[in-house]
This record gives C-alpha cells, sequence and structure tokens, in this order.
C-alpha cells in the first residue's frame, strides 16, 4: 500500500512537471515563430553562422575584442554563435563574465538584440576556466559503471561552465571507436554501445538537469554525430565504413539514447561514412536524426566542415557549392569559423532559389528555440556571487570519488598490492610528474599542453606519493623520456631502484587530442618499453600504472609487471586518488570498458562473433582453426582488494513469448576482508540468430558497495528490445530461440517462443 | 586497306566460333535436359554433393580406395563430385590416372553413369601433381603486370591438370583484400580491382581456352565468392564489414570481369559480410550472381561451410536448418565434405516441400551442363601420351620467365645491384635454403610443408647462388630461424660476413595458407630483425630479400639496407629468376601490387581518399593535420637497372560529353644502358564527386620491352565506365567536371561535360 501510494504521488508530480513542460515548449514555440517572423534573410542567415571568438581579437592585445571587428560581426554579419577561447587560454570566471559582457552588449544593440549562443568544449570540467574542478575524462567515467557518480560531475561542469557564463558546451562524445588506436578513443565510452548510451544520459541529465534555462545548466551537444569514432585506420578524420545496419545496431543506439534524455545540440562528424561525408548526408541529418530520431534541436557542424566538403573530401566543388550541399543536408550552423563566406554564400543562395527559405526557417527556429530554452534572452552573463561553489572542496572531492571509481587494477600477482608506507618505493617513469599526463587534451587548451601551469597546485603521481610519505622517502628519476631514448635515464633508474624495495613505474602517452594524436603503432613507445625491460631485470616487484588515452600495448613486458593499474586520463584529483588505492586507502572497482589489445593488428571487440574466438562457442578438435582471440586484459575486466562471490542466479521464466519481460536476481557476497564497491555485469548471449550473434553482449549493469560478510541481490529487468537485433531490412526484430543470462560466473537459459 | 581486310576476316572468323558456341550450348542445354527429366531426386542431390577423396580411402592402405566406400559414396550416395588428393599428397600423373580411372568404373556401374566431377586446389600450376610446373603464387602473378604472360602460363596449368585427369581446379581467386595481414594475401592479385580484373581474365582465358571440354583445358573456379579477403581483423574467416556501395565498386567488378571471360564455377567465400554469411545470402548468390551477373556455372561451397552455419555461424539451429538456408540462398553444390548428411537432409527437404524441386532443378542442370562441357562423358580419364609436355623444359623456361618477370626490385641504393660475379658474397637468413619458402601454402600438400622433399631437384636460392658462383664461392649460414632466436647463429653470420664483400640477406615467412597463417602482428618475425640489425652492424652493403606472402613490417630496419627485393612466393623456378636479376642476366621489371605498410596500424591503399593524405590534394598551411600517409613502398613501385623517361603525354579532347571515349598516348624513352621492361601504368582522378574521390585509381597498364635508347608510343582508350563510381543509390554513375590523367610523371586534365 505504502508503495502504490507513493507511485501515485509520484506519477502525479511527473504529470505536473510534464504539463509544466508541455506550457514551456507552447510559451516557447511561440516566441520563436514571432521572432522569427519579423528577420529579415541576412538576419536569419546570421543566427546560423558560428564564429571563433579570436578572429575578433585585438591583435595588439590578445585576449582583448577589437571592438569594430565585433561589432562587425555581431551588427553587419548577424552571427548568431560563437565558440572557443579567448587567448591565452583558460580565463578565470572573472574574465569570462567580461567577455561575455563585451558579447551581450553588442548583441543588445543589434535591431532584434537576439543574444549571442556561445558554445566550447568544455569535456571534463570547464575544462577551460583556470581553477575550475577537473574530473576524469569520459573513458574513465565509463570505467566507473556508476551512472549516478557520472551524473553528479555533470552537474558540476554544468554550474562551473554556467558560472563561466557559457550555456552550451560540446559534450557528451556519443563516439563508438572501432579501432583502439584513435586518438580520441579516450573522449568516448569505450567499445560498449549499453554502456555508452547509459553514460551518455547520465551526462545529459547532468548537464541539462530539469530545466535547461536555470542558471546551474547548460545545454548539451552530442559528438560527433555518426560514425566519427570509427575510422578505419584509427587516425583521426579519415574514413569510416559502417554498413547502415551496424550503425543502427549500435552507434545511433547511443544518439537515440541521448535525444530522449533531451540533448538540446549535435556537432557532425568531420568524417565520411561509405564514401559519403556526414556533412554532406542528407539521409543521416535530415530523414534519420530530424526525422526519424525526432531530435528537435540544434545540428552544428564541426570546425570549418563545410569548406573542407570542398577542400578535404572533394564533394563539392566550391565553397558555396558546399554551403548548399550541407544546409540541403540539414545543417543548421556552420562552425564557419574564420571567415564569413557561410553567410555570404548562404545569402546568395536563397536569393537565388538554390536554398528554399523553409530550409532556413527550420534552422533558424531550432537555434532561436535552443537560446529560450537557455534563457538567454533574460541572461546571458553569470553573477559571480551565484557560484560560490566553483572549484570547492565539495566539487573536487567528488572529481577526486569519480576518478577513484575510475581507476582499474588490471593484474595483481601475490597481492603486491595494496603497497605498504614502510616500504621504499622507486617512483619512475615518464608519466610520473606532469599534470598533462592526467589530464590529456582539451584541458586549459586544446592540446593540454599548460597543465602543469594551470593546475600547478594539483598533484602530480610524484607528488602524490611526497604528500603521502613524505618527500624524502620517494625515490625519483624520469626513466624515460616519452619518445627519445635515453640511455643514461635508465641507468639513473636502475640504480634508484637497487635500494627500493618495489618500483612504481608510470607509463602512458603524451597529452593530445584529434589529429595530433594520431599514431601509426599502437605499441608503448620504444622509450619507454626499453625502461620497463631495464627495471625488470632487478627482479623487484614492479607496479605498472598506465597513463594514457588509449591501450598502448604492454604485450612485450607485461608479463615481468606484478601488478597493472590503468589510470586512463583521470584529471586533476586523479593522481591523489591512484596513491589512495595504490595503498589501500582506496579499495579500486573500475572495469575496463574495452578489450586491451595484446598485439597490434588483433584488435578484436569483446563482443566478437564466435568466428573470431573458439574461446566460447565451438570447440573444435582441430586445432589449426583455434583463432587467437587473446586480449591482454579483456572489456570488465577490474579487480579488487577484496574477493567477491556470485550465487543465486535466478529468471522468473524460463519461456516467454514477445510481449513478457524476464525479472533476473542474483546475489553478491564480499567474501574477502576489505570493503568494496563491485559493477555487476549482465551479459546477454543470442545463441542463434539470422544476423551472427556476438558471443555475448553486456545489456545491464549496477555497481554495489559491500562489506565483509556482506551479501546482497541485485535484480534486473531484461526487455524484449534486449532480444532484439537489426536485420538485413534495418529493422529490430527478435527470433525464436534459446538466449543464455550470464552474470560473474552464474548462467541461465530462457527461450522465446 | 590492309587492315580493314583483317578485321573483316577476324570478324568472319569470330562469327563462326561464335555459331559454333551457340550450337553447342544448345545441344548441351537438350542433352542436360534429357538427363534431368530421368533422374530421381535422390540422384539429383547425390549431383550436389561433393565428398572428400580421403574418405572413400583404404585405412590400411592410405592413398587407394575402399571399394566398399567408394561404392557406397558413388551407387547408394549418387555423389556427383569429389575433391582433394589421395593420401600422402601430390600423386604422379600415373597414380593420378589410376586414381581417376577407379571413380570412373565405379560411376559407370550406376544407372545413368554420371561421370563425377573432380575438382582440385591447383592454385599455381598442377600443384598437386609431383613433376608438375610450378608458377609464381598469384600475388607474383599481377606483379608482372603481363597478362600474355599469365594467360600463358594458366594455360600450362591447364596442361598438366588435365594430364593429372583433373578437370576443374578451384582457380583463380579473386579476393580482394583489404588488411594486408590476411593470411591469403599471396593468393590474391593485391589491393587493386582493375588489375585484378585483368589478371582474373588473363587466368580464366588460359585455363578454359576457347573450348573448356578439350584434353588440354580445365574448368575454373572464382574464389572465394564474396567479400572473403575482406575481415576486419585480418584473420582468415572471420568477419568482413563491407557495404553494398563499396562491394560493387571494387569487389564485384572482379567477378564481373571473370564471368564474362567465361568462368565456369565459383566458390562462395566462408566469411560473413556485416552479419550474413555469405553462404546464407540469397541476395548475394541469387539475386546479385546468378540474376544481375548472369553467371550460369556452378555455385559450390568452401569446406564444410554448409554445417558451419550451424556449428561457427550460428544462423542455423540444426545441420538441417543450414542446409535449408545454403540452398534456397542459392548453393549448387556442397563441399560436405566428410559425411552424407547434406544428401540426407536435403532430401528430406524437398519431400517435405520445405525445398522446392525447382531448386534442385536449376543446381543440378548447373552441374550437369559443367559436366557436358567438359566432355566429361566422353572422357574423364587422361592419356598420358597426349601430354608430352608435362614438366617439360618449355614449361619450366615459361614458369622462370614468369618468376623473373614478378620479382620486384623496390630499393637499389647507389646502385649496389647487380652483383659482381667476382665478389664474395655471404647469402644468409631464414628463407634462403628451402623449397617450401619458394612455393607457400597449396604446394603439394595443404600447408605446402613437403615441398622440400617434391622439388628436390629444384634450387633454393642458396642453391641458385651456388650453382651460379660456384659452390666454394659461396658463404652461407641460416643466421636466424624464423622464429625462435639464436644468437649463436647470429653470430656465425656476423663472423662470415667480415669475409663477404656484400650480404645477401633472405627474410620472409614460413610456408603457409588459411587459419594456420593468421598473425597478430605485422611485423616481420623478431629472431629475424635482431639477425638484420646485427648484420647492418658491419657497414657492409646488404641486399635484402623478401620471401613472403604478404608485406611483413620492415622499417625497423630498412634504412640500415642498401637494395630491397621482393620475391613474393615464386615457385619452383623462383630461385633462379632471382639470382639472374641479382647478378643483372636478367633485368627486373617487377612492379608492388599492393601499399607495403611501415607500420602496423597504417594499412592505408593508395588508392586512399583525400582526407588519408596530403600529399596529393589539400596544401594546408596547418600543419597539425598531416596526415601519415607514408608507405614503406607504395603501390607500383618498381625500380630497374636502366631508367625510363616518359614525355608526350597527349589525349585527344580536352572536353568530352557522355558518350565519347578519349584516346591518350605518351612515349616512353630506354634512358639508360641496357636493355628492360616497363609496366605504363595509366592512373585517373575523378577531382570532385559526390562520393568522396579516390586520390587517383589505376585505369590501364601495358607492358613493353625497351632497348637502350629506344622510345615507344603507348595507347589508351577510356571509356565512360572508367569516369563511373557507384553512387549510394547503387549505381554506377559519371558525373559532370573535370578528370587528371596521369602516367609516370606526365598528367593532363580533361572535362566531362
Amino acid at each position: 500500500m505504502k508503495n502504490i501510494k507513493f507511485f501515485a504521488l509520484m506519477f502525479l508530480f511527473c504529470g505536473a512537471a510534464w504539463s509544466q513542460q508541455v506550457k514551456n515548449k507552447a510559451e516557447i514555440d511561440a516566441k520563436v515563430s514571432e521572432l522569427l517572423s519579423k528577420m529579415t534573410l541576412e538576419e536569419k542567415v546570421g543566427q546560423m553562422t558560428q564564429i571563433t571568438v579570436t578572429n575578433f581579437e585585438d591583435t595588439k592585445k590578445p585576449g582583448y575584442f577589437d571592438a569594430v571587428k565585433l561589432k562587425q560581426g555581431i551588427q553587419d554579419y548577424h552571427i548568431g554563435s560563437i565558440l572557443n577561447v579567448p587567448n591565452p587560454g583558460a580565463p578565470t570566471t572573472k574574465r569570462w563574465q567580461e567577455t561575455m559582457t563585451a558579447i551581450a552588449n553588442e548583441a543588445n544593440k543589434t535591431r532584434l538584440k537576439i543574444p549571442v549562443l556561445y558554445g566550447i568544449d568544455a569535456i571534463h570540467g570547464a575544462s577551460y576556466t583556470a581553477g575550475a574542478t577537473f574530473f576524469p575524462q569520459q573513458i574513465g567515467l565509463a570505467a566507473t559503471f556508476n551512472t549516478e557518480l557520472v551524473k553528479r560531475g555533470a552537474e558540476i561542469s554544468a554550474y562551473e561552465t554556467r558560472a563561466s557564463s557559457i550555456p552550451w558546451i560540446f559534450s557528451p562524445d556519443l563516439d563508438f571507436p572501432r579501432n583502439p588506436a584513435w586518438s580520441r578513443m579516450w573522449e568516448s565510452f569505450g567499445e560498449d554501445a549499453y554502456l555508452s548510451s547509459k553514460m551518455a544520459v547520465a551526462l545529459v541529465d547532468g548537464f541539462e538537469g530539469n530545466n535547461v534555462g536555470s542558471k546551474y545548466s547548460v545545454a548539451s551537444c552530442m559528438k560527433h554525430y555518426i560514425g566519427y569514432g570509427s575510422t578505419t585506420t584509427g587516425k583521426d578524420r579519415t574514413p569510416s565504413i559502417i554498413p547502415e545496419r551496424i550503425l543502427r545496431q549500435y552507434d545511433l543506439t547511443i544518439y537515440q539514447a541521448a535525444i530522449k534524455a533531451g540533448a538540446k545540440g549535435v556537432m557532425v562528424s568531420s568524417g565520411e561514412i561509405n564514401g559519403t561525408p556526414v556533412h554532406a548526408s542528407k539521409h543521416l541529418i535530415t530523414d534519420i536524426l530530424k526525422k526519424e530520431l525526432g531530435f528537435s534541436g540544434v545540428v552544428v557542424t564541426d570546425w570549418k566542415d563545410i569548406i573542407y566538403l570542398n577542400t578535404r573530401h572533394k564533394v563539392a566543388e566550391t565553397k558555396r557549392d558546399a554551403v548548399r550541399i550541407a544546409v540541403m543536408a540539414g545543417i543548421d550552423m556552420s562552425m564557419v569559423p574564420e571567415e564569413f563566406s557561410f553567410y555570404t554564400d548562404l545569402v546568395d543562395l536563397v536569393k537565388k532559389g538554390e536554398v528554399p527559405m523553409s530550409r532556413i526557417d527550420d534552422a533558424v527556429t531550432r537555434i532561436l528555440r535552443m537560446k529560450y530554452e537557455l534563457n538567454l534572452f533574460q541572461t546571458t552573463v553569470a553573477d559571480l556571487k551565484d557560484y560560490p561553489k566553483f572549484g570547492s572542496q565539495e566539487h573536487i572531492q567528488e572529481a577526486y570519488n569519480t576518478a577513484a571509481e575510475s581507476i582499474t587494477l588490471l593484474k595483481n600477482n601475490n597481492a603486491v598490492l595494496p603497497l605498504n608506507k614502510t616500504e621504499k618505493i622507486l617512483v619512475t617513469g615518464a608519466t610520473a610528474n606532469s599534470m598533462k599526463y592526467l589530464n590529456g587534451g582539451w584541458s586549459y587548451t586544446w592540446q593540454g599542453e599548460n597543465s602543469d601551469t594551470y593546475a600547478a597546485d594539483k598533484f602530480t603521481i610524484l607528488e602524490a606519493f611526497q604528500n603521502k610519505l613524505g618527500k624524502e622517502n620517494v625515490l625519483y628519476t624520469a626513466g624515460a623520456d616519452l619518445e627519445k631514448e635515453d640511455d643514461a635515464e635508465i641507468q639513473k633508474a636502475v640504480e634508484l631502484a637497487k635500494s627500493a624495495s618495489k618500483i612504481v613505474l608510470c607509463l602512458g602517452e603524451k597529452n593530445y587530442t584529434e589529429t595530433p594524436g594520431d599514431i601509426s603503432d599502437l605499441y608503448m613507445s620504444a622509450s619507454q618499453i626499453k625502461l620497463a625491460l631495464a627495471l625488470a631485470k632487478l627482479n623487484k616487484p614492479i607496479i605498472l600504472v598506465l597513463n594514457e588515452g588509449r591501450p598502448r600495448l604492454i604485450s612485450n613486458f607485461e608479463d615481468k609487471m606484478n601488478a597493472v593499474v590503468q589510470c586512463y586520463l583521470p584529471g586533476n584529483e586523479g593522481a591523489r586518488a591512484l596513491v589512495d588505492i595504490l595503498y589501500g586507502d582506496v579499495n579500486p572497482s573500475g572495469r575496463l570498458p574495452y578489450n586491451y589489445p595484446r598485439y597490434p593488428n588483433s584488435l578484436e571487440k569483446y563482443n566478437r562473433k564466435y568466428t573470431e574466438s573458439i574461446s566460447e562457442g565451438e570447440q573444435n578438435n582441430d586445432a589449426k582453426y583455434e583463432k587467437s582471440y587473446l586480449p591482454q586484459f579483456e572489456f570488465g575486466t577490474g579487480l579488487s582488494y577484496t574477493t567477491f562471490s556470485y550465487s543465486n542466479l535466478k529468471i522468473d521464466k524460463t519461456e516467454i513469448n514477445k510481449t513478457d519481460e524476464i525479472n533476473v536476481s542474483v546475489d553478491i557476497s564480499n567474501t574477502g576482508k576489505v570493503q568494496g564497491k563491485e559493477s555487476v555485469l549482465l551479459y546477454l548471449s543470442d545463441n542463434f540468430a539470422s544476423i551472427t550473434p556476438e558471443v555475448k553482449a553486456l545489456k545491464r549493469f549496477e555497481k554495489i558497495d559491500l562489506k565483509p560478510n556482506e551479501t546482497k541481490t541485485v535484480k534486473f529487468t531484461l526487455n524484449q528490445k534486449d532480444l532484439q537485433f537489426v536485420n538485413e531490412d534495418l529493422k529490430w526484430i527478435s527470433e525464436k530461440g534459446t538466449f543464455t543470462i550470464q552474470i560473474g560466473d552464474q548462467k541461465k537459459d530462457f527461450l522465446l517462443k
């Protein structure tokens, strides 16, 4: 009874909220419609134009506006949006306030006083604002398997971004990397579409809240629609090959979830799929995204991507034709972003009838709607007094917690971890003493090269050790450069190691994003491998700490490491969390959100087909047919300092029909000696299907916290959608037959009749 | 006038030949129809059943039949086809004759006396017959860029196969590898679809001749329809992802050409495309292959592939259902091949109405037609007296010529080649002294492990050196194992090298095919890299000889090699040809039929898109956007001991309409000091297109022979098809705009109006 009452109340409450939303929507639609009717063609096309802020800079005073240039952009070209960071990068909230005030003042001088929409690549916190709280990059968020934690982090990021007077962020990244060498692997949620969907929703919910117009919310921008993360070679902005069936089965589901969660914006992929640049694809943008998925927000290009239809992709013979193609494909806003050719060309195209006004009105309606929803007609500049928690200890603690739940213990032979404070430790390795490698790209600047300046008060890995043990108790030398081989440094590390009882070896990658992060060889750099092999000869326990955006191969020395800890890019609080984990003050609970490959030409994903592996599936006596599916660490790997046992897997039906749900429960016990968190993962296998079935696919997860000897029952409900796949006719269908549920070491079959 | 008369005569002649063909076809159709009408269901299904010959073997006397088993197969199960090799592999023509006689005798005892069709994997000569002439494997044929030479080789292979009483070979391989790590890369013609098409036609023409029923011709079998060579990971028999647009643009064109040339059979890919196993795809087999391309020959499965629909691909819940799916998809013959379940299941499926008799009749009609066309109702066993040239010097010379034109000089710094007979040479490396590595797989046995026994009288690389210089004048030690590191052997090589003036270092791969050839790391094996680096320290000139089925990466030592010679798998005569090239007795003229990659995660093809490279295309000042397209050696690379210069590129029109052809001519001069052959390659670039254009694509080639100071004019005609590509609607179209023709260093533009 109690529960029923509760639900009834909830229903009433939700109903009330819903009707308020409908009312707000109608009000906004009316305002948009009225405003649109007053606009000239030029004002409309201006709204669709987005220019980078540095275009308006005073060349003699970087970071400050040239009033003439700003006036020209906003008054003459009627531009609707500005993006990016004033020089020299990462202003304070105060500087942002000044910048935004200048823009708002200029907009207020225009005929219709339409506010300018400011967008920014804030992707792990207000990452272009000095003093902001930095969370782990997305790949680390995925590793937490904790959507509540991720949502809270997004709320904080939204708060601190609005504190910077910025209402629109180019996040979340919904890319679905198929090649782990991709330079933006770490900006994604890894290789599983279900995990990515859940994390996408958590971020959108956190960013936008119940009311995106509140002063603590920002509009999100899903990116990069679609297929951007799947280039064949792994190089950034190179061609992807994704048949539509597969696009729908995986990539599209992530967007679908985020759109359902209310995502206001979407940025289009700079790449091509099957020979068609996405910016030129009416099928993908208008037919699927806008019509089929019902996306009613703003579709913005990526950097210069309309021009690139002409100069890079070569599908348009002129820049003008590129504008026509992109706008007719469904682009609403062009990140031009360094000149006004888009504006000039589009005005001309409409005047000559090559682009209909209806298309322009659709685009401008979407843009104005977002501005109203964001409440920009009321407020575009933050009142700093409203944001007392900006960069606060409370926020920092959340970032720490997220980092702590993301860090993933991949190997711990003979319980070499946790460390003991009495042991003499050598900290070494190229990533051991810089904030750059903890934060990666999109941190204060595009490539994140200034993290050590901006985050000078934060701890590097070395500093976190020193903070914990006292400076005098930590041995340190870099040991290796990220790229350059340095035998003298190796020798120094080897010598120091002789007086240590254990070695913490920090290897990884430089800070990077996009094309500067392209690699042609997935192996860890030779200089770092050399250090690892030299230290291994000492036969002292080595704890390998990985600090990297993608899984650089370690197979030529991994067997000589006693423990392996994956940090990903954990952000400003990451080193503290790491060191607390290494000493057992925090029990690790991250799980790997991708397969960590062993070899460069063996990049299978965990949800491979049976033909890629006989480890599960066909057992064939003919040894020559064995497949070499053998990742270094498999998706979902994540150890703890305690042990968990799974039992009592139950399902409420062993046969179901095509409308039934199926309820699943399983008991998890902490059978070890310390408290720990465990992500409970439910995998489903469709044992036979007309499209070759995956060996298994993640369908549900939940993270729980267990004290020693404590047991909890976790319940999941699977529905019909979980049994479906996309068939050759591009329809989601299920087929009769048996399915197998797997949670931990427990398995149960059921039959779909 | 003379020419006109000649063409008129040719026309009459061709016309007469044509009308004879039409008559023959009508006669055969009538015979097939009559025979079919007499057959029971069981006899029909038996025709569709192919069993491996070892199934009928006497377990006590390997290589000889168990009369009861053979009778059971042919009489009780009415089987229509047998494949593979009696134990212990590679019988003499005499033993083949005896084997075939036993089969023919058994078939003659059946009610309808339908001959059994024997098929075999003879892929570079009659490669399962002792004493046969072995040509280079297909990748080497492609490297010759000489279709006439390749056709003559195929004629010889057909001759020697029929001498072995075998009428049907599973060749040519029309796979189109997208990942150079694939274990059957060497069985293909490399990465270009046009080159593959031309070579496919040369092989089909050579195998089948004007009359496939002649005693010197065999029926071909294109394989593996379709997409088999394009697995994502490069591992054999794992999933391929190929959107239909791309399949049509490249892969399908190769089949189209071979079908037009008359190819009688096709073997289906063991893989899946986009989640659908090809053996289960009615769309690919019936709709496209049979209906759209008009293929009227026999569609045979690959090894056990109907059963694998159930056990590996898991698209069929039972073996019986797998039979239904495959037969309804359009399979005509099942390589079952180790039992009779296909026969039993299919008889039952037809009786129960799950497979219509019309489908069975279509399949059996195709099989009987091939048997009539092959004249098997008259003759199934060879009269050895008809084949005096089997394994003859004439044939061997053709194989030598082919190897000599395939071997590709990739690098020759400071003209270190040709060698001088007076120089002391060290020959070393793991592949220097075995016939196994020259022949590769499908040589005498499946994996080719017995080449040293069967081809004991042929020269290994070392033996070819010894033959040329005298045994006492060649230093040799293995230097390295293919896999196992051996410092003592390296030391031995280094010591020997000290008394040599040049080093010939032979590196490569073991013999392999299919799954046993799978690799996870494209780098050359560590043991061989170690040898190369050790020798390089001596600062003596090193000639690297590559003897490999696929391009194993050499970037960690290539800069220390003075010359690089790619042998591919040149066959039994390959070592002689190689050594003659190294000494300048033959001038090399092969060209690389694929991009030789530099790094394992950078596998771009030569006909990449502009977004993959700025080396041709957009020149962008923003250095950070440079792509890393940088193959070790690019497609088409091939040096000579002479030099060629290109001039006078002319086109007969600079503007064409949508029906025009365009005539191209170019002058090539031998500007060096020795005679040489040059493959003249014409590339076309479509400068803008609605599907992102390739940087360039090969459209024509011709190989010419030039004496020093000689100049020849080469003429090509491009037609409308050459300007077309497959658009999103799967149609071949061309679009208005400029195209660029490139031959050597010459370029010309024309406009399609």
